[in-house]
């Protein structure tokens, strides 16, 4: 019996490795015998960098970077174990949740911090980049990202212009002398589920701008400042940047990879899976544990069960899915590969206590499954 | 795929045919091409009537009878398929649960009314009697029910005594030249979990006299008066019901079976699953959904689960059962056939909420569990 143990964490209460041990423990329960492999997974969003990290035996580094609002944050680049290959979580260094709510202002807000994880990869050797782009407190179309690489953002007096996406509008000039030459020689992959263009009513500023602290009337000033930015790198590129597909992602830093970088964009889920090695992993597998939080049919948009289970599926091997909370429409997983959806929860009980809980819980309904899967045998 | 489902009542949520059929349409979403037998059941507590009657395709039939404190009450007795066995549940007339707390006495509290049942059931032509003494709430020695059956129990005046256990003690002749003699030519059947004897610190009045509102003195002075009973029984009938096992049974009705009926006391989980014909129905199935509303190490001392299992085990067939709530001490049900355990609550809810929602959760967690098990083919 050979299990592939691949959750994602269950948000707020264990990570995607500590419920990946919890399952292994139940699995063992019952058959000590089995073989288990190990594989905590993140969908792009948060835990990104911890799962490939763990995954390839590579390591966390951290720094200072300036923050979203330019005060100085701690944050981390992962380095993997081939060396030279760097996960960045974009939220990290220009995040959301390093902001008070009453403080979120996405005038201001700068990718600069993202910037200077991405140099510090590059000296330290790195030329293969995945960026997790979710998350992030700005909408400067990526500008201070490329300011901390050596871009030249200058007004028509020559100055370097401030930070945010209030200022995009002051700059007439992008000057890319000083850029990092290095990031010639690199690629970069971006983990990005969204395909939003940068400008216009399903641009960065009208979707995503609210959720980042922006008025109505701010919106469209953002919007307008985008616009005016997008026309600058297609002058200086050749890239029109305005209805391009995912160029809208992370507030903008989509099309400056677009126009500037090497750059690819995929779903996050899938680069997780390739880098983990999930894939080598179920040869010879006879099932496939997953698990999140919340299971439901939101799960089928690319969240991590949907795409272990679909991974799994193409080895035709059975996923069965964990979750703290079932929600609706679970039977539009099953096309996927997920063949049962299991609630850890053992009763009646309140979310904390189920969070406190969780890796007793995962431990006894692993067990369990695995006692059911060996019914008739 | 053969399924035998056949869980108990969700206690105060849904009945055990309820359970049944939501476990059912769960299995069929999956496989509707699955042989499902439906057995509700119960062990020998509320719910066996019911699951007799089903079961065998007989009837009820309700009727007024004496309450446990002399005030009328409606009742049933079931009469089973076969017209000639009757199942009746003693709490049903003179039950624990039809008298608000502060008013239980079993001082006063009677059986007649359970005699009463019976003599109606006799005039339909009942001759094997099944009958469930939990939940009573008297400790009258099952002189009420004698006298329902035309026994006479006299004071040493001439006069017959009144109702309770707090009267045993004014008795000084038991007439048996009126006792119906249709008792003669039937049996009984006593489904019954304890060994408690008639007298004495393990017996009816010290064990389960508190719980039926006695105090400590109350507790004393009843032992007494149904050793005079006891001794009374002994003289008439030469059985010594004081130490005997069993007779302490629902306020010492077990004796009076003891001394007067045919009666033969059994497991009321085995009862039901003798006359519900479940080992007849296990023939060729795959595998079978028990359950409960609590599953914890206590299921093991002879609730429904541990019973069906146990009878699946016999011819090989693993068990899977379900509970609302899952407490200490699973792993004890191994050894008697349950192969895993699953709380049909798909998330943290209150009890209420999973309560109210017993059959929806009852139907997927069937329809997960089966799809759990056809895992691998």
């Amino acid at each position: 019996m050979k299990v592939i143990v691949a959750p994602d964490s269950f948000k707020g209460s264990v990570s995607a490795m500590g419920a990946a041990k919890a399952i292994e423990k139940g699995i063992k329960q019952y058959l000590p015998e089995a073989e288990t492999v190990l594989i905590p997974v993140a969908d792009g969003g948060e835990g990104t960098m911890d799962s490939l990290v763990a995954a390839t035996g590579g390591k966390k580094v951290e720094l200072e970077v300036t923050g979203p609002l330019g005060d100085p944050v701690r944050a981390a680049y992962g380095q993997l174990g081939d060396g030279r290959t760097c996960v960045i979580e974009m939220a990290d260094a220009s995040g959301l949740y390093l902001i008070p709510p009453e403080r979120r202002d996405p005038m201001k807000a700068t990718t600069f911090g993202t910037g200077q994880l991405i140099k510090a990869a590059l000296d330290a050797g790195c030329r293969e980049f995945i960026l997790a782009v979710g998350g992030s407190a700005t909408n400067d179309g990526g500008s201070g990202m490329l300011q901390a690489l050596g871009m030249k953002l200058l007004t028509k007096d020559g100055h370097e212009v401030g930070f945010g996406g209030g200022e995009l509008d002051q700059i007439a000039t992008i000057d890319d002398r000083e850029f990092d030459g290095r990031i010639t020689d690199s690629t970069f992959l971006l983990a990005c589920d969204v395909q939003n263009p940068l400008i216009g009513p399903t641009g960065a500023s009208h979707i995503f701008g609210p959720q980042k602290g922006a008025t109505p009337e701010m919106v469209e000033i953002l919007d307008k400042k985008l616009s005016h930015w997008a026309d600058l790198v297609e002058a200086q590129t050749g890239i029109a940047l305005h209805n391009k597909a995912g160029a809208g992602a992370a507030g903008g830093i989509g099309g400056a990879f677009q126009a500037f970088f090497s750059a690819e964009m995929r779903r996050g889920i899938d680069i997780v899976i390739e880098y983990t090695g999930l894939e080598e992993a179920l040869a010879g597998a006879d099932v496939v544990i997953t698990g999140e939080g919340q299971i439901d049919y939101q799960t089928a948009s690319g969240k991590t069960p949907m795409g272990v289970a679909q991974a799994a599926q193409k080895h035709g091997i059975p996923t069965v899915a964990f979750a703290g909370s079932i929600g609706k429409g679970i039977e539009e997983l099953y096309q996927y590969g997920i063949q049962s959806v299991h609630s850890i929860v053992n009763g009646p009980m309140s979310l904390a206590d189920a969070m406190n809980k969780a890796e007793q819980l995962l431990q006894q309904k692993a067990e369990q499954v695995i006692r059911t899967m060996y019914l008739n045998q």
